[in-house]
């Protein structure tokens, strides 16, 4: 007996999803239909969230050069000595409770992208100086690359959120760069997105071009954009990144805040540790937010990761910092705060196995530990030095998978398959019944690059590797790009802020 | 405070384990230390497992040719008519009842590998009619390449069973190829290993020959070699199957027992329908053995994948397969019985990032899964139609990356890093604390294949990607192959059992 219910909703929600990307190549943020992963027990955990306060109160966290942190958390209770802030057991947790435990961001064509809760928002790799494509190698990345990739995760369907420094235009002064950024973001995209942190006028650049494209009220209760905020880790945080923090949080902004943290450097070398710290790290930095502006909405980031023991360079997708990402979700939900976790990591220098495995399972790792927001989801290669345009288009597959896992498997009649058992007797194949034919279209994700053809017709193609085969893809995909219509008097606004900004300053190139 | 606890425990177990693996190859099989992922609720667990019982006792499974099957079927009070047989509800998981939670196998140099419980044993592909490699291409595999393979796998600490076919060697006949490649195990590897199903006496001669190694008697309560048993599904046992298992069970050898079902094809193409068929398909294979030997060794498994609705090939690594993996997980810890799930799966021809992510995603899944016994964790490539060699190497390295991940996180005042905290100031790196270096060697796993030297490092060594390092890697091992010792009257025995029973045969080759 079918019945109406979550499999019939479940199906629709898969066609729907599907046309969607097909039509307008932006899927919904998807919901998480599954469970989390609890690797550990409650004990565990409180002893995880005790260890973390027992760093914040014996050993503190430093605030370099900020004389208004420092004010704003003695008033609020914390024991300020110096530069160290330490804080009692509890009041670190305490003074994030006013920020939102999910919150939306704004497009400028009116999308809304719900960050936390059940919704997984993916978006590119942030920080690369390098890209490296299979025509041209590996070089410095320059504003063409920049846009390019701007451009590239406007077209994609699985991300949903157009990232902030998807690649460093060295081609560009140091001190202009995030005017150019930002522009390329509002002018090839429609998505949410990051603006600069490395200086504080530097964020606020940022959002006034924000404020130019949405209106200046507008920013006061929408979310339009973000900082990348990083920890100086260990349990050091500089002017440079506490004043890009406040300067967003004033504008009620958001923030993603990540402790960046190798095990064996930045912190000690053995995971437990390691995700302690990063809780106690970004706690502070939410805790500094809300003390500048309670209910201005954060991410509690984190990245954490391995090195090899006998060379000292970061490893990633490792089986450690698997298990720290599943931790670390848990540790997350204490809070209730959305989570920034996962990511397709690798240390490859190529699109090649090793590029894929550790992708794969730093991602898997990430959304089954709860992730709502995944910086690094398409590109990252090398560490993080390059930007691929090849990794780039494999991992926009992956993500689309990730899609579907994410919507989970659906127990009802028609999932069941109920009349297909009528239909066919034992030994008789299923391709024709009406069951699958039902159900064919929607029942599994279409990977735009994996190949499964027979390896005959894999050599008369040419018997291309998915790299080779990513390669032509974000070639046509880049041939298929049209931008987004952009108001023409805003568009003018934009450029005549940067060109008043850009003669207000000299070139600087470190 | 330091405590004497599970993270000691855990960190010489590591320790112990990576000293083994270096010195004898021969790491212990690893104990999950990490929970399962719980996928689906009790009740949709109870709909699926109502689903499969509701498949057999309607439309019912058919037994091909094998009267002592049916009549044995009949007894234990299934309703038989003509070929097919129905079981009420509740009768087919009943009959799963006599089978062991958990067994052990055996090695002929007295290794004990345990199957089932927290166990997780790994083992290579199983089937493929070609191989390949970076060298020489894609070919028909031989015994030369079978015996390659049995040593490679006897190399290499992270598997822990010789598997079956490895590969087909093709150049011998095929009613003859049984007993050379039970031979290969026999005489180039001391880890357990399955014999010939492809008719019931190329089992019997497989058990035979265990007899000769390890004594008739012994192996009337020691299990040392395994049939691998595969429904022809939908729904379709042949004699040939039944007949090589009731020959393992009659043994009181062992025998895993998968349904193959591709989605679309085997059965219906939504995953909720597999599971249950796998499910319904698997018990009364299980419940089968038992009839014939109550107590007999028997591995609950499932082969379930996807197809590309488009052109009808099957697919690997999917969404979907994932999360049917996740699923029959759950559903096998109602039988309590060990479990066949993940492997390194795709269909990529070539050990590229297609490779890599689809096994790698297929592979934690199993994981996850709560998977006891891996087929095809080394070689798979190209839907098992090739064993590849680099493939193989590149395998290894992630079920090197499991072990580390089935040992999980130790959360103790060691892990914590107490005492670095004390050691080293905010902003200070760990490189050099006493912490650290008390923990480098055991941290983390190190990797053989991963590449993490920076970009010139990587230039300057030929800039060689996964698949090119792993060709090194496995010519390495096999020049490093020193076969383990073998009492020479009873590798006499051998040749002269395999001897006479080739004379008494003409060749067949097909």
């Amino acid at each position: 007996m079918p019945e109406a219910g979550p499999g019939r909703r479940g199906r629709r929600a898969r066609a729907a999803q599907r046309a969607e990307a097909r039509s307008t190549r932006v899927a919904s943020v998807p919901q998480r239909r599954i469970p989390t992963y609890e690797l550990l027990s409650e004990t565990e955990l409180d002893r995880l969230h005790g260890h973390a306060d027992w760093i914040l109160d014996t050993k503190g966290v430093e605030f370099h050069g900020d004389e208004e942190a420092l004010e704003l958390f003695r008033a609020a209770g914390a024991r300020v000595e110096g530069v160290t802030v330490r804080f009692d057991p509890g009041l670190a947790e305490h003074l994030c409770s006013t920020a939102p435990k999910q919150f939306d961001m704004y497009g400028r064509d009116g999308r809304v992208v719900p960050i936390g809760g059940d919704n997984v928002v993916l978006l590119p790799a942030y920080g690369p100086p390098f890209v490296s494509d299979l025509d041209n190698g590996r070089r410095y990345a320059k504003l063409e690359d920049f846009e390019n990739f701007v451009k590239l995760t406007w077209m994609s369907p699985w991300l949903h959120h157009s990232g902030g420094t998807v690649c460093e235009p060295v081609d560009v002064p140091v001190n202009k760069r995030h005017l150019d950024m930002v522009y390329a973001h509002l002018k090839y995209s429609t998505k949410p997105f990051m603006g600069g942190v490395t200086a504080p006028e530097r964020a606020e650049d940022s959002i006034e071009m924000a404020r130019i494209v949405f209106g200046a009220e507008y920013l006061e209760d929408h979310c339009v954009i973000q900082g990348n905020i990083n920890v100086n880790s260990p349990l050091v945080w500089d002017e440079t990144m506490t004043g890009a923090l406040k300067t967003y949080a004033r504008a009620n902004q958001g923030c993603v805040i990540s402790p960046f943290i190798i095990g064996g450097a930045m912190g000690p070398v053995t995971q437990p540790a390691l995700i302690a710290q990063a809780h106690a790290e970004a706690m502070t930095g939410i805790a500094l937010s809300q003390l500048v502006r309670p209910g201005s909405p954060m991410v509690y980031g984190n990245f954490l990761t391995t090195m090899n023991l006998r060379s000292g360079a970061p490893t990633f997708g490792t089986p450690e910092s698997v298990l720290a990402t599943y931790a670390i979700g848990q540790l997350s939900r204490r809070l209730g705060l959305p989570l920034r976790c996962g990511a397709h990591y690798t240390a490859s220098k190529t699109a090649d196995g090793q590029a894929m495995q550790e992708s794969a399972d730093a991602m898997e790792a990430g959304i089954l530990a709860g992730t709502n927001f995944v910086i690094h989801a398409a590109g990252w290669l090398e560490g993080g030095l390059v930007m691929g345009y090849e990794k780039f288009a494999m991992d926009l597959d992956h993500c689309g998978m990730i899609h579907r896992m994410l919507a989970g498997l659906t127990i009802d009649d028609n999932e069941l398959a109920v009349d297909a058992y009528s239909e066919v007797d034992p030994g008789t194949a299923h391709l024709g019944t009406q069951h699958t034919l039902r159900n064919f279209e929607t029942a599994n994700y279409d990977s735009a690059l994996a190949d499964t053809d027979s390896f005959e017709q894999w050599s008369d193609n040419g018997a291309l590797d998915m790299q080779q085969r990513a390669n032509r893809q974000w070639k046509q995909m880049l041939a298929d790009y049209e931008p987004p219509p952009i108001d023409p008097s805003v568009d003018a606004a934009l450029l005549a802020f940067m060109a008043e900004r850009k003669a207000s300053m000299d070139d600087a190139w470190y």
